[in-house]
């Protein structure tokens, strides 16, 4: 059954959705895509990529999950939104800015971000960052917070 | 701030709160609870613990992040309810019945539970299992399926 019919098909079973781990932060028919996908939104960035593992195939979910990894010297975009982030550290080393303020990130480290925070991560190690990032289903567009 | 007063003050900042692993599976400032904090809830359980990381201080979120540990042999009660589930391994081995299907869970294997499907999850090795669990922060009450 297509993802559409499922979503609106509310009394239909809703089947599980496995993401089995296969090692290197790749995960079982999960597309690895770039960091941002749409160009027009913005933003200054380098070196990262994005895995949906949950939330893309119709999964009745108000939150989605996602894998970021960064690599070295990489960092994602300066921005701001109304919605909030889950942010779990699970390869490597890096640092999440939260408006003025910087906190390290190892695997395990799990840091909120609220609503409007200026953010961004970043790897400080000599290898590769990736951590999950949660965050709500419906959510606004981030506003790029860097310089033109 | 209380709590109560953050979550009432829409207009007022929402600061980071940081979780930092401290080894052994443990958070800073992160309690260790009963797996069912109430036992009215009922349900056949065994060897089961939580910490709620994200969600239980004010935090702007519409979903909760908590970590579950079973001990060897332990498995959390056969359940089900009207939100869905993300529930990522990251300690050990397991399996997670869902309906009539199980499936192995190992570290970063990642698992999509749908609304009103019967699950439990089991250690099935000879240590503990450890998985962090997603929820919607407002979601109805489990219903035990445990034979009476």
């Amino acid at each position: 059954m297509p993802a559409q019919a499922r979503r609106t098909r509310k009394s239909a079973a809703s089947p599980p959705v496995l993401r089995k781990f296969r090692g290197g932060f790749r995960w079982d028919q999960v597309e690895l895509e770039p960091y941002k996908l749409s160009a027009r939104r913005g933003g200054d960035f380098r070196c990262a990529s994005r895995q949906v593992l949950i939330g893309k195939r119709g999964e009745r979910v108000r939150f989605h999950l996602r894998y970021f990894e960064l690599d070295a010297r990489g960092y994602t975009s300066f921005e701001r939104h109304l919605h909030s982030h889950v942010v779990i550290g699970v390869r490597g080393s890096g640092k999440v800015r939260v408006g003025r303020d910087e906190y390290q990130l190892r695997p395990m480290d799990t840091i909120y971000i609220g609503p409007d925070m200026p953010h961004q991560l970043r790897a400080t190690g000599t290898g590769k960052f990736g951590f999950f990032c949660v965050v709500d289903a419906k959510r606004d567009r981030p506003r790029s917070l860097a310089k033109p």
